[in-house]
């Protein structure tokens, strides 16, 4: 057996059996759905790789001449050499216009617009290219005709020599048009000239399998084009809308995050991700040579948030990269992701962190309503979701661990008093409390303390449980967090209750010598609030460039 | 010779005579002042040590008391047991005021206070005891006065059993006053009750030796602390005002850096820091075991950002840890630092990118001054700097090499057309600059191309040169950047130039084959950019848990 075979059967050997008939079942559609994309893949990379071994083996083009430059006034269409910056700006005396803001007001004194854009589609019909011109999320038609100063030849070139996804360059008369199938659906370009900045060789798939969302008739048979195909071939992935989209509204949450938190006197820190020692116990964590010596790959900033805070920097917080060198290969883990995570000094109580956190997640949800209100749509179209559902800051559903438990039971779930919901579990529950309070939003509080890490504040009255929760979103959990023991004798205590060697946690004792304030925090998986935000599946279609056991590039 | 005397002999070898002399210089120094510092130090971890052993061997204290309450009416004094979070927010009754916030306006009816702080430092005078309280950078005074409800017990306590960087919890009357040595100047607290939240261990060093500047007399002998010492306690470290106040800066830094560039469309990516080949040749590179694999640690986000825009998202920034397995020891080198990088489409030139990159630092400098003045004041009184000398944004300086060459010529420089600029005539070009145009902060451009990697673009007229930049502050390089290559053809055969295997570049030029806008961007050291505006001189006190080849802890 080789590794990969190992590490998949290692992973269903983890999951419940209804998750290993659901996993099947899911592999068996990737793979037939694969299979023809494959095929079609197999091809277009064939051509590619011939397209490239030609380009390869001739010479450079010759760099003399300038791109941005027009070859004459009388050449209206061709190649640009590679731009090399030898117009400056404004040289050309060219204003180019955004395609998403191609209005009839936008154009010149001769009714023109120079536009650059990749051609997403190319239709020659009789004596007229019809094409549509695409930048980032946005498109807009363009309909080159022969007659007037447009050559036969010209029409010919374009018709014949360009490729899907090459970036042009078009001066156009702008025109107004009803044009549905494009987002600028007023208006239309009459290209007068055309050149080419960027070549495309065949892409591995085509952008508009990729785009196709799940059949919604059983006799809809278009091809789609699987995961790993589109995230082999990611940067042509990164093109289709609603993909990109999803890495937007990412872009989104994280700059949410970081705004309420410095709005609220919280100071960014970065920590090193090269630490000597694991950071959350030994088990699932990469190590390295560091000069001679063993280093590990940081797996949270925990540490070094509270060294932060026992350090008087009172409210910190991080937005950086968290390894897990962990074999599972699930729709939801990676093995390197980004946290957000916080951490603060408290007075009294705990319930601070969890107003802080109420808040927080309100503000993010808010913010992502109000500024992506484009992705929301292009995500939308491609794969319908139900609307997220949570209530205002301050007023989210804060549940008690034993109470979750007589709910679970109660709905024929056997659940240990002092257990760690499983995954499936978990789901159950996300299930129950929307049937009853109607949110796909809580904090799940008083976790035992027996499932939670050493550093974990056990609850004064009764420390089977402990200062800790959990955070749900549509019934997956996307954060931990707790009120952590600032006393160095009881951390000491509880780290050798739960068998850690004492002596190899020195250097984190040492931070709490010296006087160390009350504090708690929270850490936050950001793949998994935008992917549970907008039901979106799988993590790694939130993660640029995901990593999992099997996959390291591109 | 051991690995680190190597290294020290590797990293002397590559210095100028000047530079060993000046290291030399400093390093005798410095071993001077450890020596005193070291010897405090020893004892001062002694007694630590014992104390920790004392208390690993006693028993936790009981949990049933509850933080936050009071003991009883009567007691006006004592430890509280670990705050456990038994006391909701409000439930004691008590709001604290912040140490910053202590006006007579804030006062209750009876006129008190609670304030939470650190026992910065104590005196017992006769039947009193003068305490000055701090939280963060703030400071208080605060007189304990044996009578009235005060018992000679309590004031007994206060004097013997109160270490200083003890967390404490004070019940006072505040009072105008006039107190010259506490940031809170005009008011005082008369202390009616006192609890402790967590005792401090006597610290590894004295926070007063550790905030004390350079002499500015010959006579000067008090005690000063030496950086390695300082950092090992880091935690303590931390608690000295003007270095945390340095990474407050440093917070406020990439935070301006994202404030201005998501105002201009980039959008904020998160590129894997676990990739499968190194992403700046082979060099310095941290290598790992990935499920079997080999992996590496990203030494840039360069390729990935690339990667970004070729998949059309069209500006991006991303804030990140860069990890660089450099063996120099010197003022300006970190294993691990936090990068700041941008990349974005450009239309015809790759001043687009400066015209960016001027306008983003102005933005960081202005905000610098703007928003940290306290941090300002307070790293100043410790270390006086000259104030950083830029202009407005688009008017910054911008010198092309051959400029640079030639001034140095003339300044009686040794300098090659054609080859790199070490770090001691940088150095030097810094001061003509500063000498003939006034400012601290200039773009050196078109580098020749032997010294840039293989994807800058080089120059259309004169391919030796390439249309690629440094950014320099006080003489030092803080950016490198450029107009990058995005003509796969052309990229193949630049690698081949450089003597690079083009097959294990395949992943990296297939980004480019399908249609590649042009584009360039740049890669910022955020430690570095601290540094040189406030004239810090050594990287390590702008990065909170630094990481060089000899330091991987704390």
């Amino acid at each position: 057996m080789d590794s990969s075979a190992a590490a998949e059967k290692a992973a269903m050997d983890a999951m419940t059996e209804e998750e290993r008939i659901a996993y099947k079942e899911q592999k068996k559609q990737a793979k037939d759905k694969e299979k023809a994309a494959k095929k079609a893949e197999k091809e277009a990379r064939k051509a590619a790789a011939a397209a490239a071994a030609a380009a390869a083996s001739a010479p450079l083009k010759p760099v003399t001449y300038r791109g941005g430059d027009e070859p004459a006034p009388t050449q209206m269409y061709g190649d640009y050499a590679v731009i090399q910056s030898t117009t400056p700006p404004g040289g050309s005396g060219r204003t180019f216009v955004r395609v998403d803001g191609l209005r009839m007001e936008v154009v010149d004194e001769e009714g023109m617009v120079w536009v650059r854009g990749r051609v997403h589609t190319l239709r020659a019909v009789g004596r007229n290219v019809f094409l549509v011109l695409r930048q980032s999320t946005s498109t807009v038609q363009a309909v080159l005709a022969e007659g007037g100063g447009t050559s036969k030849a010209f029409v010919k070139w374009a018709s014949k020599e360009l490729p899907v996804e090459t970036i042009v360059d078009v001066h156009a008369r702008l025109s107004p048009a009803e044009v549905k199938s494009c987002t600028q659906g007023n208006v239309e370009l009459s290209v007068v000239r055309m050149y080419v900045v960027s070549r495309a060789a065949p892409t591995p798939f085509s952008l508009e399998d990729a785009a196709r969302g799940e059949p919604t008739s059983a006799d809809d048979a278009l091809p789609r084009v699987g995961r790993d195909t589109r995230l082999d071939g990611r940067v042509v992935d990164l093109r289709v809308p609603p993909h990109q989209a999803l890495l937007r509204v990412q872009s989104a949450v994280s700059g949410l995050f970081r705004e309420f938190l410095t709005a609220r006197g919280f100071v960014e820190i970065h920590s090193p991700k090269l630490i000597g020692g694991a950071s959350e116990g030994g088990a699932d964590v990469f190590t390295l040579d560091y000069f001679g010596r063993s280093a590990c790959l940081a797996q949270s900033p925990q540490l070094y948030k509270q060294m932060a805070i026992c350090g008087d920097m009172e409210r910190v917080f991080e937005v950086g990269p968290v390894f897990r060198a962990e074999n599972s290969q699930t729709h939801r883990h990676l093995c390197e992701f980004t946290g957000l995570d916080f951490e603060m000094q408290i007075t009294e109580h705990y319930s601070e962190v969890l107003d802080c956190l109420d808040a927080l997640f309100v503000s993010i949800f808010d913010g992502i309503n109000a500024r992506c209100t484009k992705e929301l749509e292009v995500i939308g179209a491609k794969s319908p979701f139900e609307p997220f559902v949570y209530s205002p800051a301050g007023t989210n559903l804060r549940l008690e661990y034993p109470t979750a438990v007589t709910m679970l039971r109660e709905a024929g779930v056997e659940q240990g008093d002092f257990d760690d919901l499983s995954t499936e579990v978990e789901r159950k529950l996300g299930e129950l409390v929307k049937a009853k309070y109607n949110t796909d939003f809580f904090i799940l509080t008083r976790f035992p303390s027996a499932v939670r890490p050493f550093y974990t504040m056990p609850e004064a009255e009764d420390n089977r449980y402990s200062n800790s929760f959990d955070v749900f979103m549509r019934g997956e959990e996307i954060v931990s967090g707790a009120q952590r023991v600032h006393d160095v004798d009881m951390l000491a205590q509880l780290a050798e209750g739960k068998g850690i060697n004492v002596a190899s946690l020195k250097s984190y004792l040492d931070a709490f010598r010296y006087g160390a304030p009350p504090h708690g925090g929270a850490g936050i998986g950001l793949e998994r609030v935008v992917m549970l935000f907008l039901a979106a599946g799988n993590v790694r279609e939130c993660s640029m460039f995901p990593r999992d056991p099997k996959r390291l590039s591109p």
